[in-house]
């Protein structure tokens, strides 16, 4: 062999080998700051599962008839189908009103360490209770919600199963308990990153792992961090710099209307990035149609970064790695109405 | 052996024997004018099934992006999981503007011989079009419903796989001819009627055999008859004595509108009563939420006959051994919206 080809050679493997070391470098780092999705259900604290009570759970996720029309249910805005959103800027509720917010995800919510946008709920069970109540949502009172459910005799058997030693099974605290028995069996394993985390180099293409890398370097995973990359910290929008009033409306002051501190103002709960791909709109506006443009906006806002279009696109394609395996969800079949079942109210002031 | 007790023993095997006679009869009866709901589900005309074709139309039927506000689907009114029916008297569609009648149920609707309250669709692939573009309902257009599924990048690999040959899938024909192919497997076969139907006498209770007979015997099976008991023929509500404007508003007058004949005024299509117990409210109104009630008011208006309340709760008692059982649907993943996507429209001059 010639010297030539020899010094070649030892360079040729040098550089292969200085790749491999990057590349192990990114999957160590990105094990460091991630976590996979787990393949089941987490337990909720105070809230034992069983069959029977997230069988009951789905039920009541699919209720109309738990809002004052009888036409708005849990999956009217977190749809099973849709990435668990409903693809809309804000929900459309009773009366045709609209929500202030993007309705969040329930695809892996039971992740987040708190629930809403402002994160006023501590937990699954308590978010189920509020849009039941929100007059711009479901429209109802919770004595209404136990009065309608106790009005449609076929649930009472279901209750005596999934409560067998509960006396009177029909309240609110175990209609909301068991919706978040349901919702916490929403969550979405096996995305390409998820494999990538459990040591698959080849999970993710070039591209994606350019943006991972970008991902981290620039400072997103600061915030994006953890098993729902997000969803577990609040942070102002406009950290560096606020966006316009076209992404943040400036009457909504997020998290301030919470705690009632200053430094509360214009703050929301981080959103996951799980799925993100299948759950446009973006931010709490929802006036992102495009994931590209909120990526773009991230950067700036959060990071003072000016991302070029080729590191938008590698962040992006990174983001498409996060779509993890969809719910495979039972349509469940409801007890019928009955002559003594409380009737749906059509009007707003009814 | 006595001849007191002979005596006794043959009247008595008499007496069984003339009862037997009776049940066989009511058996037989019933078999000639009913049929069972099939296993499977039946073949449309000129539009040929596939498992791609139904998972293609299970997916437009839960699609609200099919709405101009992305939130109302086939689904919204034709629950899956509530006997095929929204359990509204009328329906909320776009802008919560309210249907006129009651939506009839989904479930074995491929047996009727024509679609709609007043059989103005010939089939199930001509009915789907019509609440995408009522107003009051979807309220879109074909044009807008095929450019809002060609902007869902998603579909056109699942249109491709459902019409291989098809130079350009996405077409609205198709688009209905898949909704109706779906909707084709949702059929609920072995109700006790049905076990009935087949042979197994004890497959309804006492009180279910004396509501047939009287169903048979005080002219109900007259229009209630064949697979669906109902769904064949065309019959003025009131045959006998038009019911009051409650049940019956005289504003709208059914067939007429679609043939301007004179001798269809209040004319409508004889609804089916398979599963009849879970789709309250009843009639083309939805004012009656009581199976009794409704079967009370169709004595009179139709039969002119005054049935006494043993005779409601026999016939009530028949009608729930329609209910048969219901479909498993898994609930079906959308492909999501894309930057490109056609926006919702929530607004209702927009």
């Amino acid at each position: 062999m010639q010297k030539h080809n020899l010094v070649l050679m030892v360079a040729g493997m040098a550089l292969a080998g200085a790749a491999m070391a990057a590349e192990d470098k990114l999957m160590s780092q990105a094990q460091g700051l991630f976590k996979p999705i787990p393949q089941e259900p987490p337990e909720l604290e105070g809230n034992p599962s069983s069959p029977a009570k997230v069988e009951l759970g789905k039920m009541l996720y699919f209720e109309p008839r738990l809002s004052k029309s009888h036409t708005i249910s849990c999956n009217s805005c977190h749809q099973v189908g849709l990435g668990g959103t409903d693809m809309l800027e804000t929900s459309v509720g009773h009366g045709w009103q609209m929500g202030r917010r993007n309705s969040p995800t329930v695809l892996n919510a039971v992740f987040n360490t708190a629930q809403f946008w402002d994160g006023r709920a501590e937990d699954l069970a308590e978010q189920a209770g509020g849009p039941l109540v929100n007059p711009v949502e479901m429209a109802i009172t919770h004595e209404h919600a136990v009065e309608m459910i106790k009005g449609i005799p076929g649930y009472q058997a279901v209750f005596e199963e999934a409560f067998p030693k509960a006396e009177d099974p029909i309240t609110i605290g175990n209609i909301q308990d068991v919706i978040a028995l349901f919702e916490a069996t929403l969550i979405t394993p096996n995305a390409p990153f998820d494999q990538y985390l459990q040591g698959d180099a080849d999970a993710l293409t070039e591209q994606q792992k350019t943006g991972l890398e970008l991902f981290v370097n620039k400072g997103c995973a600061a915030c994006h961090s953890g098993v729902n990359l997000g969803g577990d910290q609040y942070q102002p929008f406009g950290v560096v710099e606020q966006p316009g009033a076209d992404f943040l409306p400036r009457e909504d002051k997020g998290r301030f209307e919470v705690t009632q501190s200053a430094s509360d103002e214009y703050v929301y709960k981080v959103p996951s990035l799980r799925n993100i791909a299948l759950t446009p709109p973006y931010f709490h506006s929802g006036k992102a149609w495009d994931l590209k443009q909120a990526v773009a906006v991230m950067g700036s806002a959060q990071l003072g970064a000016e991302l070029n279009d080729e590191e938008v696109n590698s962040i992006t394609a990174f983001l498409h790695s996060l779509t993890g395996e969809q719910p495979k969800v039972a349509y469940p079949i409801l007890p019928p109405s009955t002559a003594e079942t409380p009737q749906p109210q059509l009007g707003i002031d009814q």
